[in-house]
């Protein structure tokens, strides 16, 4: 390549070694870090953060950055090729950020800060009034933010934008509507029949120790390679980070009176670190190297947790990992009770609690809420009353409590505004992947079947992983499935797993 | 403080940041990093650290070091205080770095680089020939960095002087010699009553995960404090390091069929990172939040690991977790039996395995080698007959292969003589430093006959910690002890405690 693409190069790799070191710190923190050192550590951060923010918006980035650009398209490089999408990124990237007044910057950044502090106050008290003026904050800011980077059909999209580019929210709103019609039916014939589910397997004791012991086997039966990562670590809010492709990581929590946690936490997360792992090697060191979206990452680690993790195969093939590590409670079910246990359904106020079915409900409401705080249809005030009407209507059921209801998530606390649709989004693309593969190779089946993951990571490799941030959403799944987002693979495969488990 | 004060330090605490990055870096490698990851976390540590190069040598930096300087002296600020501390330590630092020139750095960073693979092929085959080039080399570096930093008595001054700021060889072969003399026929007298000392009861199967259950106790017991720190981590070549005084963390290595290894590791860790843990709030986020030498640093870990770790009075109280954990192991023995086997004096080959007495040893030949190395009195080609030689006369031993002599360490791989030397006079500094607090702090050895060590952390933190780097060791001996560095405390405690041991 160029003598100016490779200057380019050059500069992109230092500024994405210093971004990924933000992560590093990030993980220790949350993983190693004793509390004392959180608000050096937190200057620390920033200064990593503050060099890599001057580094990629300089004048000469942007100069470099356009240069690069014509000796590639004077060069007819190949729009699919690593250097048009690093170019094609870096331009987006450099433009977008150069929307933003610095002032702008910093109210946010001022706004968030406060804005953590008082909804953790209004927790604490169960007291929404307390974080009310700065909810209403972050709603100006969000409506602020959509006009500086701009959109065609509604506010929203800009935001929504951020985290799922190209994706419009009318395609969002098109899909959750169907989704959501069949749902909400389905789950009030669920609720009528709960007692056909029994997870009262899931409630006993289960020492730490021992779930630590068993959790590597379960996030390598899926496919996590702890070659290219770490031992499963603990952290209160469980994750995945990478450093590189050849260092992703994952964390749990573990509950020493419920197995589900640590163990489909762990299944989760290793999808999501198998995504960072099967990057391409060309696209190392370049901001390319990592998922392209927050929901095609999401599709990944709900697809090792419910449509792997979650299956009756899978648990015919690996339950007896389970019964040796915990013979006293497990030792008299058989994989088929554990099956149906893992899979009870019931409505609930809590989104990080909810199962499989009821979680989109639970984003659908988020995601139509929001619209309505960014259009100005619904005030901050107005929240509380707004939110419970509507976990009435898609889940039949009030929260006591403003706690238990629109206090419960700390994503407003920012102007993150358009992430929690990617959350529901995940599910709705694995299964849209998964149809795909097993259309495309027979031997994913018959591997399934035996609670083996290899030929499906192989099919997730070549057509998600290898190719990291290089193409949008939307162009990803087309080229990975014939067409784009699409709601019918996920409606089929609700229908039909809990219609067979709540025989209806 | 003034403007320009301000200013600087606004700078140095950024460009600090970024060190202390490198650092975390460099734990996580050694602890958490997968071996895959190895070239690309070099590159981000490279990228870092080159940031950091380029930041403390611009000529704005100097330019603010300068004004600093002059708008501290002219407001006759106190040159005990933090602030002339920090311009004198900025203004050397920025000289010392800008005497080398851009050629020679890279020449050194290459060598040493080849230099490493070639030491561990050497290593691999046991054939010092496959090194020696790469060691005249080393010699040749060497010599050309004395001569870039400058020296006014004799070229191992320059080197020296970079681990152990304000010493000269002089001083050093002063008490080198004065302990050797009576080092050596205490040795002697020792060898011949060797078996007076038994220390068989290290030597049982321990198992690793027990190791694991004990080890935060011993370093509790020596004063290390969690809260500032995170869990024993493990490494194959132990370490301590520092994030901040709010996060010093330790690591060490785990035998399954010798005890002392994990026991006194971490004891010597501890030691370290309570140095760290205990520099003053005020020098955080500069480079004086840290240890003021190499061999002050070493007079903390061996504090902790011989003075207080290795003493009777410490195992009497402490003895019964060890007896509690490993029962079968060591429930028959006695207090007293663990101090003596823990004691135990030979001479041997290998430097890191090496006891209390004969270490120090180890260390004047490879001083007295590394001057004649650099003084032209002994090529690379003549080290092996020049090690046996001294291992002769100092130890009475003879190594029968390099692997056992002088391709042991890996320290000559790079341009780091006059390092070595730190590790011996931090043996006898600790032991000055200990006598002088036993007098000024009548409490700290009532405090030690129960195995406490709170009295003795106080005074070590008021004399020593809370100083980082505000004071070269000889000033800092001196404030805290009366006198500089001195030979005769080592030489009572050696021959007492050894004298006794062996019915001397």
């Amino acid at each position: 390549m160029g003598t100016q693409f490779d200057q380019l190069l050059g500069k992109v790799n230092e500024i994405h070694d210093l971004e990924k070191v933000t992560w590093l710190l990030s993980w220790d923190r949350e993983v190693n870090m004793p509390a004392a050192a959180a608000e050096i550590r937190s200057k620390q951060m920033g200064t990593v953060s503050k060099m890599v923010h001057e580094l990629s918006t300089s004048d000469a980035m942007g100069e470099l950055i356009e240069k690069a650009t014509e000796e590639l398209e004077g060069a007819g490089a190949d729009p699919k090729g690593m250097e048009q999408s690093l170019v094609r990124h870096l331009a987006r990237d450099f433009n977008e950020k150069k929307r933003f007044p610095i002032d702008f910057i910093k109210r946010q950044s001022e706004a968030s800060g406060i804005a953590v502090q008082k909804w953790k106050l209004a927790r604490e008290n169960d007291d929404f009034s307390q974080f009310v003026d700065c909810l209403e904050t972050t709603i100006e800011l969000c409506q602020e933010k959509a006009e500086h980077l701009g959109y065609e059909d509604e506010k929203y999209d800009a935001l929504l934008s951020q985290f799922e580019r190209g994706l419009k929210t009318a395609d969002v709103r098109r899909v959750f509507n169907a989704i959501k019609a069949e749902t909400v039916p389905l789950l009030e014939a669920i609720n009528q029949n709960s007692a056909a589910v029994d997870d009262s397997l899931l409630h006993q004791d289960f020492p730490v120790e021992i779930q630590k012991q068993v959790a590597p086997h379960f996030a390598e039966a899926v496919g996590y390679n702890f070659a290219q990562g770490a031992e499963v670590g603990t952290a209160a809010h469980p994750f995945a980070s990478s450093f590189s492709r050849y260092d992703a990581r994952i964390t749990t929590r573990w509950y020493p009176d419920f197995l589900s946690t640590s163990l489909f936490g762990t299944m989760h997360e290793s999808g999501h670190a198998m995504y960072e792992q099967g990057t391409g090697e060309e696209l190392e060191r370049t901001p390319l190297a990592r998922g392209t979206s927050m929901g095609i990452h999401e599709s990944q680690s709900r697809m090792m947790e419910n449509l792997v993790g979650r299956s009756r195969d899978f648990w015919k093939a690996h339950y007896h990992v389970l019964q040796d590590a915990f013979p006293s409670q497990l030792g008299q079910s058989t994989a088929e009770d554990f099956y149906r246990a893992i899979n009870k359904v019931s409505s609930s106020f809590i989104r990080v609690e909810a199962d499989e079915l009821t979680y989109n409900l639970h984003i659908m409401l988020r995601f139509e809420l929001e619209q309505a705080m960014v259009n100005g249809e619904v005030t901050a005030a107005q929240v509380p009353e707004a939110w419970n009407a509507k976990m009435k209507s898609l889940l039949g059921i009030v929260p006591p409590s403003d706690n238990l209801g629109c206090l419960q998530d700390m994503h407003w606390t920012g102007t993150s505004f358009g992430y929690f649709p990617t959350y529901a989004l995940g599910n709705f693309y694995s299964v849209q992947l998964l149809e795909a593969a097993l259309v495309q190779n027979q031997s994913i089946e018959a591997d399934l079947a035996q609670g083996k993951t290899g030929e499906l990571k192989k099919w997730l490799g070549e057509n998600i992983h290898q190719h990291g941030k290089k193409f949008d959403p939307p162009e990803l799944v087309t080229m990975a499935t014939g067409r784009p987002l699409d709601h019918e693979p996920f409606v089929r495969y609700a229908k039909q797993k809990f219609g067979e488990l709540y025989n209806l």
